[in-house]
């Protein structure tokens, strides 16, 4: 079997100034394509703890994989040390070195001299372009061994491999292993590891339950020959999950209930438009994360005060003396509000306390949504019961609007 | 000098599927207390892998902590592994056992038997009782070389080292390592490193710069016989970056360009309204992370479509035919009408085109941001360069709308 090491390369991971991402998602991505990562290492910027890392790594794996260490400046030593352990020299390569040059021009800046140091490159190495930064990607090989050099920057790495070291890498992966991603909203993971228990306990496919940032999700992996195998031992195991959980499926693969939200209004040809008072514009933000949402967003109104709720979304000062800014019904006012207000097809509100803590007498984690479409208003009251979680109990709101909108769009709110 | 080697272990490590923050926490720590941390390694649940990482750690150092692998399953061998490369029999400990066992009892469940696995510790080793699970930490010295064993879930960890290894260990420590960080906007990593360096190159201080999501920083870090002795050698060196990089320095040691304008808004009792198109929320919501924001923000306007801007912020359709959306003067427009809409201070718009790709002969990466404070609009024009870029461009054109902010509350604008 086909082995690989994962060198991370840095003093400041060792300073524990930077969290050490790349590591994780390497061997999330080697673990998918069947390739069998036994150890990682990390070292800081020096050249002879580096070098005897490598000499180890390359001793006992066919692959080894680093990150890091491959920046203009003089600490940035992995590229050298590299060509040291596997025998290449360095040179200068014009077509690197023009496309740093076009990296500064494209920005209308000048290049610093220190940055020609990433035009050197190993003679007789491969290099995979990098389109969100300076440094290349590098490949070397001896003697069945091969040795891949990524950028630090997640930014960078992360790209640079799912679209060029993956392909380059593939010859060393043994058989496959697929994932399949069943993800819920609306139904805790207690609850839904309840639903399908007897299924958590297949050896091929596994299932496994995870829960992250207010939703649940169920992985189901499969080993076999090849991916066609393994999918076809996967597929009846997602439609047993899928029927046992109903509703609360909104996606298998999907990036996102807000990409899942965002393709069924595209589908619909429908318009929305938001009223944010506890998110603040993250649930806009989500949205528009995604390429294209104009063509289903047009108009957010941010209304961080009752000042604002009334003078641009017409919420009526006696509902907010009656019932407080955070109520289902404010939410409604501001659902209806925003929707007439930017000519939308549906508009959605929230309104809640994100805490940390609560001076108002409700408590944090509360939060209103409310989906009005010009005839009927529905709504949704979140309780996260985490007080003071102010980023989750924004996140897991915003989420829930877009699941709203989502059970909206099926036809299954009442 | 001391040094330190962490040792991370664990399968679930290894396939990614969690991220290794205990190996961060412990930097930090240990580089908080002058212990030199030279290498971090992960190795999964096997025995003779462990082994062979624990016996080379142990040679080079005097100091190893392992995470991970006490746990009462099967697979959890950190325990066994260690008596044996460190020649330690293996006990039952009546005390332990107890413990565990009183843990159970506090929350009313039955003791699996298999948590008997955790009442083994080493003869002659050291225990730190664990609160907040079951496995209590481990140590073991022979020959002049600690061993210490910490369980893997970072709630148990990251309190058993803070209160109980961290004193435990303080006999390894060479004085103290303080970092302070300057943090830059407006200024390249690589302009930066140019005018500041000489600075680089000194040994203590050192300085390392660094950069990451469209801002540069550096990092200043002392080593000294304690904090304070640290922080009197950093204060010139941060005087004199600071007088050299002059209005790109936007803080030392701040959270963010967010928390920093957050708190010179309070300080002089301004509120802010946001008018968004390119960043479709993300100003607002950077500025809503921060509790408390209510007090310089009431009022966002999303206008993603030229429609809302000339609709609700009243910007000029001879504007935006003769200029398009995306240029200084709808900016300027933008920035006069959500002040005008939502009564703030100052009004901030930002205009752009986000990407991937262009269709608009304009590149993506590019966006207009003005403020008007009522009488003087100022604008900004950002480059970014990297057109497929999306997520980057929409996080920095944010970033320089806040930079926009501090620089006119600093009264450095012209």
């Amino acid at each position: 079997m086909h082995t690989c090491e994962i060198i991370s390369v840095g003093t400041e991971l060792l300073l524990g100034d930077i969290l050490d991402t790349n590591a994780r998602f390497l061997s999330v991505e080697l673990a998918g394509m069947g390739i069998a990562v036994l150890h990682r290492s990390t070292v800081g910027d020096n050249p002879e703890r580096l070098a005897e890392e490598l000499r180890r790594a390359v001793s006992r794996n066919d692959l080894v994989i680093l990150t890091g260490g491959l920046g203009p400046t003089a600490d940035d030593l992995t590229k050298e040390v590299c060509c040291e352990v596997m025998g290449f020299a360095l040179r200068s390569d014009e077509g690197v070195k023009a496309a740093i040059e076009q990296y500064f021009v494209n920005r209308s800046l000048d290049m610093p001299q220190t940055n020609l140091k990433q035009a050197m490159v190993p003679d007789g190495g491969t290099f995979f372009p990098n389109n969100n930064g300076t440094a290349p990607g590098i490949a070397v090989e001896r003697d069945g061994k091969c040795v891949i050099m990524l950028p630090g920057p997640p930014r960078e790495a992360e790209p640079m491999f799912i679209n060029q070291v993956k392909p380059y890498v593939a010859r060393f992966s043994d058989g496959a292993i697929v994932s399949h991603n069943v993800r819920t909203m609306g139904i805790g993971e207690s609850a839904m590891a309840e639903a399908v228990g007897d299924l958590l306990d297949s050896a091929n496919p596994t299932v496994a339950p995870y829960a992250k940032d207010g939703e649940a999700l169920l992985r189901v992996t499969a080993r076999a020959d090849d991916a066609d195998a393994a999918d076809r031992l996967i597929a009846p195991v997602i439609d047993e999950i899928k029927s046992r959980l109903g509703e609360n499926v909104y996606g298998v693969d999907v990036d996102s209930i807000q990409r899942r939200v965002f393709d069924m209004l595209r589908s619909a040809g429908k318009t929305v438009a938001f009223a944010e008072s506890c998110t603040g514009g993250f649930t806009a933000k989500r949205l528009t994360d995604i390429p294209g949402a104009s063509e289903v967003f047009e108009c957010g109104v941010i209304s961080y005060s009752n000042r604002i709720k009334s003078e641009i979304l017409g919420v009526n000062k006696k509902t907010l003396a009656a019932y407080g800014a955070v109520s289902e019904q404010t939410a409604c006012e501001m659902a209806n509000g925003v929707r007439r207000v930017a000519g939308a097809d549906i508009g959605v509100s929230l309104t809640g306390i994100a805490g940390p803590g609560s001076d108002s007498g409700k408590p944090a984690g509360l939060v209103y949504i409310a989906l009005a479409d010009g005839r009927d208003t529905f709504t949704c009251k979140l309780e996260t019961g985490r007080s003071n979680d102010r980023d989750y109990n924004r996140y897991v709101a915003a989420s829930r609007a877009f699941d709203l909108i989502r059970r909206y769009l099926d036809g299954s709110l009442k």
